[in-house]
C-alpha cells in the first residue's frame, strides 16, 4: 500500500526566523496592519510504500531524523493518510 | 482576537518540482527504497487579529492572493484556529 505522509517542519520557538520577518514586513507594508506575526517553514509530502499506517509513520519519522529535519533548530509533525 | 492561521503552499500537479526530486533522490540513495515520490512546499503560519474566524480566513486568503502564492504554479490551503 502507498501512504501519503504530510510533514510540517518549522523553526523552534526562540529561533530567529528571518524569512518570517521578511514576509511579515512585506504584508504589513502592503497594508495588512492586523498581522501580528509570521513564521515560514517547510511542507514536505512523501508517498511511502508500507504494510501499515504505523510503518509508514515510522519510516517518515526516520527520514526526518536522518535527512529532512535539523533538530537543533527545527521541530516537525507528521500526518499519514492512506493513498 | 488573534487567530493562528496555517497555510500550506504546494506546486500544482504537473509542475516540475526540482526540490522534491532532490529530496527523493537523497532519501532513496540513503537506502529508503520504499519511497515513491516526494514534493516540497511551504508552510506559513500567520497570526492575524480579526473579529471572527471567517474574517481571519478571508484576510489570510487575500494575503495569499496578493503576495504569498504564485497562482500560476502553486495551490494552497488555509486552516484557522483560535489562538
Amino acid at each position: 500500500m502507498t501512504f501519503h505522509t504530510r510533514i510540517l517542519i518549522y523553526l523552534k520557538e526562540g529561533v530567529l526566523d528571518t524569512q518570517g520577518k521578511t514576509v511579515a514586513k512585506s504584508l504589513t507594508d502592503s497594508g495588512y496592519s492586523n498581522l501580528r506575526n509570521a513564521r515560514v517553514g517547510k511542507y514536505i509530502q512523501l508517498w511511502i510504500d508500507a504494510d501499515s499506517r504505523e510503518k509508514a509513520y515510522e519510516e517518515a519519522d526516520r527520514m526526518c531524523d536522518d535527512l529532512l529535519v535539523n533538530e537543533l533548530i527545527e521541530d516537525y509533525s507528521i500526518e499519514v493518510e492512506e493513498q
